[in-house]
């Protein structure tokens, strides 16, 4: 195993000294920032998470400011969601994609107020996108990356710790809502959101010396509560049906191709980019879609776009697995044409170790 | 130390099975694409590329392409470098900069064509940035991310190791100039350029498939030549004041922070975007500048910026260190106030493990 080599251009995070001492075992990186891939081990962290409760360092999720009078129009410009509905409390996931419909990134709108937004990007940098944009359609809008470190609390016992914290009106916090808590004097937004399906909260932490106060006031509270240092499962969100950028969806992709279908509505976000391409792609559909597939075996690692064959040609790619110790099989997904992605069918997935058959399964797992 | 997780997010390059069985020990991430940083150690692979001939995988400089009738004048619209003089068979180093002058990257611009260009890129998705340039402002023009992979081979025998699969007439290229050559029936673009001062070339593999027959043709030429795998050295491109996007300079800094006004010639070059904010730098020139900074003493690695102070207050900052075995010193580089930067300056910095005295040098060591 590769080790990953230190340097400044790979940024730390407000929590990295915290998940450090936890004794982090992996990193990815992701928005040129570190991002914890595992601590005891991944089997073992993905039953704490089921369980229990932890703090993830997700301070990679980047936050892209759009704050002016043309706020709103830029942001309805970056997506084919139709936003005239969206209110301050309200995140929506929202798709964004270039001028042909392929798929820029797959982040997370906060309206922070009428003329304000954040935008909680997965892995590319948006950032300039947005910027371009702004600055070639002369739009009267600022565009940055402020000082705001996404902290997650995730897990079954989510509530238990966050009330502990801030306070018991947290509970009530509803699915994609946020509101404004106090944390020492400090305003912070929290969200009910989060990477994983067991529930919890995202803290966007403000200012970088902000973020071990807090790191640590969760750690006290939640003793009791068996609270650990934590990070996004790959098995866990692969059970979920959560996908991730750079992995099973690039700019090669609709979000049609990704299911992310319902999140168009694209007859009416007019001004949208991609507005056109994605007119055309709804009146057909897509012809390869988004699947979860079994397989039986363990696997290695999906380290690479896995061919999915049938009589010689390509008709799809596996792009992420990952061993699920609950269902007791590899859980994956995987991009399939229209020709074998009904339920039940057959794969032949070609990996580095050899092929592999797989399932093409109804639904995702949980 | 933590280990790197593979992910299809972390894309594999061609030469990536040719470099793990060369031993890789560390990968970094670069342009969301594995870098290796080290082989045997990095002391070891310093003292052999100053002495022999060395193959790295840098596909992860990723190519933005530009192509059609608007290329050009896309081409000098991202620079404040005047471009009017370049020919095809010219690679020009080009600053980058959004509307306030801010470094978006530092990469390497290849003519291929009167109405072609590729842009070599630092670690930054710089794809986001030109194409929402050129859409909003309906430039016509093709903009995308071609299957071109760079290798490049440097060291001292470079000349004789590539004449061997390439030609003599590889010999004759000049620096920042390149050729077209034949491996095998494929055209393919040379250039003599590279991270490192020990003199080298850059080939501009096209497509994935021709990527191991080429380090393989390198390494059956070159045994006699003790011809190594390897990759940028963080002590060898510090001596040679080869700046890193990402250490040395962020979207915070102006090219004349970074000692690079010397490509912007910003009262010419007309149309390039920054030119309002550079124009004004320029006036007054920068009142922070990167310096060559020698340290006695081994440092610890330089994984996040360590603040310079002086009298209580932060005067500049360290972005890249690491010990030099010829020089016999850390060899660092920062960005230093203009009360502080003159040669034989003493800085006080600070790190996790402590402070260091560190000399600000008249030059870069080589």
């Amino acid at each position: 195993m590769a080790i990953i080599s230190p340097s400044r251009r790979l940024r730390r995070t407000p929590f990295s000294d915290a998940v450090e001492a936890a004794g982090v075992g992996g990193y990815t990186v992701y928005n040129h920032m570190l991002l914890p891939t595992f601590f005891e081990s991944p089997e073992a962290d993905y039953h704490h998470l089921k369980r229990h409760v932890q703090v993830w360092d997700v301070a990679c999720e980047r936050q892209v400011e759009l704050r002016g009078p043309d706020a709103a129009r830029l942001m309805q410009t970056l997506t084919p969601r139709d936003l005239r509905g969206m209110l301050p409390g309200q995140c929506f996931y929202v798709p964004v994609v270039d001028e042909t419909g392929g798929m820029l990134n797959d982040p997370v709108a906060v309206k922070v107020a009428e003329d304000r937004f954040w935008i909680s990007i997965a892995d590319s940098d948006l950032l300039l996108w947005v910027k371009g944009i702004a600055l070639a359609y002369r739009m009267e809008v600022l565009v940055d990356e402020p000082d705001i470190s996404p902290l997650a609390v995730q897990g079954p016992k989510s509530d238990d710790l966050m009330a502990r914290v801030f306070g018991e009106d947290v509970r009530n916090l509803r699915f994609f809502r946020y509101s404004v808590f106090d944390f020492e004097g400090t305003d912070i937004i929290i969200a009910r959101s989060g990477y994983s399906k067991q529930g919890g909260f995202e803290i966007y932490v403000p200012g970088f010396d902000l973020g071990r106060p807090i790191w640590d006031a969760l750690f006290k509270a939640g003793e009791d509560l068996n609270v650990r240092a934590g990070c996004p499962s790959a098995a866990e969100r692969i059970e979920g049906g959560l996908l991730s950028y750079g992995n099973d969806m690039t700019r090669d992709n609709t979000p049609h191709e990704c299911g992310l279908g319902r999140f168009c509505n694209t007859e009416t976000a007019i001004g949208c980019i991609g507005r056109d391409a994605l007119l055309r792609v709804a009146k057909d559909g897509p012809i390869r879609q988004i699947r979860a597939i079994e397989i039986k075996e363990r696997v290695p690692a999906c380290d690479r776009a896995w061919p999915i064959m049938a009589k010689g040609k390509q008709i799809g790619q596996v792009t992420s697995a990952a061993w699920s110790p609950d269902f007791d099989c590899t859980v994956a997904i995987g991009m399939v044409l229209m020709t074998h992605w009904d339920p039940g069918t057959v794969l032949h997935i070609e990996t580095p170790e050899g092929p592999f058959e797989g399932t093409v399964r109804e639904a995702f797992w949980a």
